[in-house]
Formats: C-alpha cells, structure tokens, sequence
C-alpha cells in the first residue's frame, strides 16, 4: 500500500492505494484554512494516522507533491502559493512521524509519474506531461527517469519565452509561455480578442476579468462561441510552436495533455497539433502523438503522488542503463 | 583498448585510447574524397584493421560518431554532408568485420560523451555540451544519461525556432538557433552587420562571402576589429537567450561551449552569460555555469566516440536510478 499526498494551494488530497492504483481510501481538507506550518503540519499528520490505521504495518511508503518541493532535499520552499512562508522539511516530517520511506517532489512532476507508474506511458521511455491549471506545469521523462535537474528544478517549460517583451508573467519577466497557454492565459487571450474585436457577439461579453473561469470559455466554446473558440485556437498555436522545439530537445514518443482545459477536446488539441506540423522539422514528422491523459484528471496527481513513492520500492526494470 | 571513430564530412578521424582517455595511435583520412559508400568502407575498414593489430585482442569495442547516425538503430541515415545517399549500417557492417562490440551515434552527442567519460563532467549527472561549427550539435544528459528521446533524435536544439521569419535555415525552415549561432550563422551576422552599418570599418570589408571563415572572424575580434566583437556580441546573446530557455527545461550544472569558436574567450562567454543572466528566472540565479570544453578541441569528439564504447563495457555507477 502507498500513500499519496498532493499539497495544493487551496486543497490538500490524500489516496491510498496499492500497486496497480486502485483507491481504498481517499480524502481532501482545505490547505487555504491553515494560515501556519504548525496548524496545516497538525490537521495532516491527523489525516495520514487515521488513514493509515485501515492498512497498519502493509504502508510501503508515501509520495508527496507540493508547489517548489525539491525532491533532491525533500524540502518546500517559499511556496508562492501555499498560505505560509519559509521552508517546510516535509519529508523529515513525515519520516520521523511514520518512520517510513518518503519521497517528495514538485507538484508539476505528479502527473508524469502517475503516466508512467499507472498509465499509458508505463510502457513509455520518453514521454512529456503538461498540465494547463492556473500556471503549466511539466514533466519530462528520458531514458524511463523523470528529468529532475541538478537542482531538482527541471521542466519549467511554462516559463520559457514564447514573445519578447510579451504578457506579463507572475515570475517577473515577459512573455513566458504560461501567460498565453494556462486557464489564466486562456481567460487573458479571451480578453485581448474582446478588445481586438470590439466585443465580438461573445455570450462572454457580459464577464468581469475577476468572475470568468477557464471552466465558462471552455463550456462556452463547446457551445460554438466562436470568441471562445479563436480563443482556444490562439492558445493552442502558441502551444503547438513550443512543442515543435521541446520535440528537438528531448524526442518524446508522446505529450500528454492534463488539466480541465484538455476537456475542450479537439477544440484545443486540433489546433496545437496544427501548429506543431507547420513548425516543426520534417523529419519529426509523426513521430510524437499529443494525447489527452490515460488517467482521471481528478486521481491523476494523487496517483501520481503515489507511484513516486511506489518506484522507490519497485524500479521498473530497465534494458538499456549504461549511457543512453 | 577502445577505438574511436568519428566520421565527418570532410574528415574522418581515428584514436585508439586506454580507458583513461590517453591515446595508444590516431589517425584520420579524406572522407571526401570518396563518392561512394563501399569504396568509403574499403578505405575505413583498412584503416582500422591496421590499428587494431596493435593491440590485437586488448580492443575492448569500437565507438562511432556520424551526422545523421542513429544510436538506436546503429545506422547512418541519408546524412547531408556525406558524399553519398542512403542508408549505410555501420554498426552491422563493423560488428560483422572486427567482431566486437559496436555503438554509433549522431556526432552531435560526442562530446557530451566525451566530457562525461574523460572530461569536467566526469563527475556531473546533469550538463549540456553545445558544439559550435558549421551548425551547432547539442548533447544533453540527465540523471547521468544522454538524452537520446524516442527515434535518437533528441538535443537538435540548433534547430529550435529563435526568431519567426527569421534567417533561412538549411532544414528549410527559418529562424533556426543555428542560422544565427554557428560558424555560418557568425559569418551571416558580420554581413548582416556589415549592410547596417554600410561597411563599418572593419578589416572584413575586404573579403568575400564565399570565402570569409568563422576563424577569420574569430582572429579580427581578437584583434579589436569593433564589427567583428559586434558579430561575437549579437551571437552571444541570441545563444544566452536560448539558454535562459534551456535551463528551464534540464536544469543542468554545466554548460559547455565547445568548436573554433570558443577560442574568442570573453568576446564570446560575456555576452553569452550577460544575455542568460538577464533573460533567465531568478530562481536560477547561479545555478548553471557557462565553460570551454575541458578537453583539446582536436580531440573531444574522438574521445567521446571513445567513451562510448567504453561506457557500454564499464557503466558509471549510478546512486539513485530508480526514478529522478
């Protein structure tokens, strides 16, 4: 049995599973209502024990993800959108409260790990996750191993420049890709084409910036809004182009797109695939597929969570370890 | 006993090196001056029979590096600047000839090879070598392996797009990395420059473009030709800026510059570091170095084919394999 952990900015997840990812026991509780570390590390430890007593001594482990944990320290640090500050020794914590193995990692990497523990890419070796939620997350599998960096702080793609000089990204610079492709960035592309446009007969006209959700463009596209529809087809372009280089640099066999917004379906995913032909270099032609995620958007992170923890203990056997 | 191999298109290049990278023999023939692909083998095969009977059954493998060659499948395939077409199975061809063991892979990745066998990075699981010659050749390695992707295609980042409708790159798209940081794209720019400025009072006004080489500009700029230390500063920073994208994506520890080029110095690593010092994230602030290749420029290519074989018959111990 594993324990996954998934440490949001408003909700913290919890799952237990066992080795093929079936659920015996899941929870969540509000992150956001705990203003401390002590406060939010009390209200866990709490739901780990009682959940935890269902299995008693067949717990292998726990996974963990949060937003800027570092697996190479097991540490979360400066978590811009957690309600405290500081550093968090997360895994220490946990160790010393469970005494048994944990692992931890950022949040962006969940998903890939969930793919490739549980999912389609278990029989991939080079394989890509983006997440679109309120920023992109990514993680990048080679050679059967997530590409965590020397620093533990690879697959920021969301923070790669798309446009000199471009929208304004919460990181302080300009132009990063998730300003255009994200629900954020979808909701500001909607209102450039308002703007663009003059209105634009959109049901979405009547929105204010700080009511509209991805969530409404996304239904109102699906719909036929036409201003909602450009709105996916701009965002899939700026996604497509990115992707035509991120296949130059790691060649993955597939991308896999996670998050409400892949629920637009051809919406988003026939535009990207349109960009990413027209940039990309012939000789990548058809050699990586865009798909949605294998696995329930909802379970995807937590299972994710899961499967870190569960690797640990069961290393997928690899045929060609020694250079590449 | 490894022998080396590196076969380019002009030249193909020979070493035999004791595991410690130290050459027992070397030797190179004219690889253009063979039109076809038997009368090439027949020169190749010569060759090496001649070499190995030095050291007769020490040959522990043979390593190979060509454009276009494949690692996964061992053949090279319709590279463009070889004098002939087609398909040629290298890897079979030898295995079959020298029975030993074989392994081939694109000429790009030698020198990450090359470094991580022999070189600085010997002691790195993450870095990046960047080639600068006629194009730019990139190797990446994670979690202590080189990134080769799915079909062997990765870490063709002289190909990611750097400006739209940007100069036409040989692939036959535009805007390519390399149309602008290589000896061609250095070249390029100096003209470009050239027309801006309506001359410039450079001592490179006098040369054609058809006989003007990147050493030429590389010896002007050490000289204080002001357009030449121009064209290393443009070059510098549209590659800094890449970069900035690159650790991003790998987060690596080191990156190395390696070609003719680097041979500039400062003119080149200043305003390289500048421009990813001012595009990349702040949380990167520090993490990743810019250096010259630790091996002679003359050799790390054919050490790396070296290393290539010898990682196959001694791997690098690995501490955390299992998932990162």
């Amino acid at each position: 049995m594993y324990l996954g952990i998934d440490i949001g900015g408003t909700t913290t997840k919890l799952g237990l599973a066992d080795s093929s990812g079936r659920f015996i026991s899941e929870n969540s509780f509000s992150t956001a209502s705990y203003s401390s570390v002590s406060q939010f590390l009390s209200a866990l430890d709490g739901e780990i024990i009682r959940m935890v007593s269902l299995v008693g001594d067949q717990l292998e482990g726990i996974g963990v993800g949060a937003p800027s944990a570092n697996y190479r320290t097991g540490v979360i640090e400066n978590a811009a959108n957690l309600g405290w500050k500081g550093q968090l020794n997360i895994k220490g914590h946990l160790e010393e409260i469970m005494k048994c193995p944990v692992m931890v990692t950022n949040d962006a990497n969940l998903p890939a790990i969930g793919e490739m523990t549980y999912g389609a890419a278990q029989v991939m070796e080079n394989f890509v996750t983006i997440s679109l939620g309120t920023g992109l997350g990514c993680g990048i599998v080679a050679n059967g191993m997530l590409v965590g960096g020397h620093h533990g702080m690879a697959g920021e793609l969301g923070h790669v420049n798309v446009k000199r000089d471009g929208r304004l990204c919460g990181c302080g610079r300009r132009g990063c890709l998730e300003t255009y492709v994200s629900a954020t960035g979808l909701k500001r592309t909607l209102f450039k084409l308002l703007a663009d446009y003059n209105g634009g007969q959109s049901e979405l006209e009547e929105c204010t910036y700080e009511s509209l959700s991805a969530d409404q463009i996304t239904e109102a596209a699906l719909r036929g809004d036409q201003l909602a529809v450009e709105t996916f087809k701009y965002t899939g372009k700026v996604l497509g182009r990115t992707l035509a280089d991120l296949l130059l640099i790691t060649d993955p066999e597939a991308i896999f797109l996670v998050g409400g917004m892949a629920r637009a379906g051809d919406l988003l995913f026939g535009p990207t695939t349109a960009a990413l032909n027209e940039s990309k270099m012939t000789t990548y032609e058809n050699k990586a597929e865009i798909l949605p995620s294998s696995l329930p958007p909802e379970k995807v992170s937590i299972l994710g969570a899961c499967g870190l923890i569960q690797h640990l203990n069961q290393p997928k056997e690899k045929i060609n370890r020694q250079l590449h």
